[in-house]
């Protein structure tokens, strides 16, 4: 199995997922897909740590409120975000009281998350979760500068999106609830994780060129496992924004490969980044975990989507690492989704 | 399963397990267990954070090295640490390039990545990694200040611990390698993953009492489930230190059991804390991993421990929720080991 796919030989649901967003987000071309949005990114809370933990809360009680699951019934919830020891994650999921795995993956936790989770729901478990999160203010002063300061970006600079994504899993398709709208369930086909990848790439303000060649090692080993790039409808990446989406086509053509056809990133979708401050796009653990939930799975649903490679893509680096003229590695993690018709 | 334990379903095994110690391990009480240790705590690097990573790269491959398993062969390595981003285990792995899961479970990471490893083991993997750290230079100027300051330190106050464990696991019994020396293989025959759990603790120099209660929430959870606290030789924990003990067995007792005969904790087994800085004991993820890989599974394997709970306690909080004025969060991971007795 070393390096290649993990077919999941049970089959593993997503039974519903949600997400909450703020202002800028609502305002983007997915705004009406969120399903909670606070116009002042504060979710009512009076720090933007707890906002971020409250945008999590919120996004696991509307998923499972989707499912008719009470929190009770999940074996386990795997979740991360951006925050120096993940507190928005620890603090924000306390209080349902579920077995907890706290992950670090940077970006790409969205789809480390849901490989654990399904893994788990393949290994016995019945209902897994996986939710995480990213907070433009939260992470501002943290990684870069106060938000006071009102500092200028390069244009290849992405934007931390303000978001939350949850999504509840289960292991049987007669716990998935559906209604005449659902045309079909996704389903966590395979799954494959990443491989930390260095090309020696040390801007801070351009994680895409740094991301972009770990994207470009999981899909080169996903399609040398027996997959071809235009069995996809679509090829979702999250987070490379402009930059590291052109880098990733190139690397992929360069491989005698084509997804310049059906290949989408989060963070371009999450954002109109022309004459914005968004520049190169959306970026955060938020951002996948968000459009993920809401538009990309709403259109497996509805049977738009038949099938979805969904590739998150995390750099791994620190302010301090950088600080110490340390490069930045990258680490891309897949999923490989499916929508079953439903009868 | 919900809030139950996984008893794993195939056998893993731990096939070897190895560790990097600093100069203040060494020369404590387990100071001959440790496989590798600097004496200056540097392991050859220029930076603290460096020499993080250098120690959790060393212990893997001392580990590879005495299962006999090339790193090709892995399928996964689970790794963290206590650094922002979890920088130690992003940099000090990606010379491996095994696929990567980075983990977040502050002092609980040990356990977490023991169990998570344990269950891709058994969901279809044949062979991987669970690889922990922490470094008491790079987490004090981290979380508390910087080391010029010289801060004094109140009774109840842990220290982190230099040191990183690595365990390889395996789900063939045949293909964990042993001599006349092995009496019994470790196998992870349960696990069972902590609730989060904050009883309000708010005193950063008082981690074990934020801790010890999620210990007894899990331990009460395992012991309820069937399992009674006389059957394991040593009941494991890590770190709760000297405090935090204390308080574990307390509320032990106050469910009706008794776990003071066979509980340790890795936090005062790591150190001889009388009349040194160590003051309440030894903390830090990479505490109980090196504790663990060395001492006590050495122990197992010579048939000396029969059967050994290890539950690996964390304590969720970052300096900026305690300045916020938030509480401290705690969680406590459990593995149920067993040797199996070798023909």
């Amino acid at each position: 199995m070393s390096r290649l796919p993990i077919r999941l030989e049970k089959s593993v649901y997503i039974a519903a997922s949600a997400s909450a967003a703020g202002k800028n987000e609502k305002e983007g071309p997915l705004g009406d897909c969120f399903d909670l949005t606070s116009d002042d990114d504060r979710f009512g809370q009076d720090t933007w740590e707890k906002a971020e933990s409250e945008m999590q809360r919120l996004a696991l009680d509307a998923a499972l409120g989707k499912a008719g699951y009470g929190q009770d019934s999940l074996d386990a919830v795997f979740a991360g975000d951006l925050l120096n020891q993940c507190v928005a994650s620890n603090y924000g999921l306390m209080s349902f009281g579920i077995p907890f795995f706290g992950l670090y993956g940077a970006c790409s936790t969205a789809a480390e998350s849901l490989i654990l989770a399904s893994l788990l729901c393949g290994a016995g478990a019945k209902r897994c979760a996986a939710v995480t999160s990213s907070h433009f203010c939260s992470a501002e002063r943290q990684f870069r500068f106060p938000l006071e300061y009102g500092g200028q970006r390069t244009p290849t600079a992405q934007w931390t999106v303000t978001a939350a994504g949850a999504f509840v899993l289960t292991d049987d398709r007669e716990d998935v609830r559906t209604d005449a709208s659902v045309k079909a369930i996704p389903r966590i086909a395979a799954v494959m994780p990443g491989i930390v990848t260095d090309r020696g790439i040390d801007d801070l303000s351009n994680m895409g060129a740094a991301m972009a060649p770990a994207a470009a090692d999981t899909l080169t080993r996903y399609f040398s496992a027996g997959a071809d790039p235009g069995e996809f409808d679509l090829i979702v990446t999250g987070d490379l924004g402009r930059e590291g989406a052109e880098i990733l086509r190139d690397l992929i053509a360069s491989t005698g490969r084509d997804i310049r056809r059906n290949h989408v990133d989060c963070g371009l979708l999450i954002y109109d980044c022309d004459g914005t401050d968004r520049h190169a796009g959306g970026s955060g653990c938020g951002c996948s975990a968000a459009v993920m939930a809401s538009n990309i799975l709403s259109n497996v649903r509805a049977g738009v989507l038949k099938r979805v490679l969904f590739v998150g893509t995390g750099a791994l680096m620190s302010p301090l690492t950088v600080n110490q003229k340390g490069t930045i590695p990258g680490i891309a993690h897949l999923c490989d989704i499916t929508g079953e018709v439903t009868k």
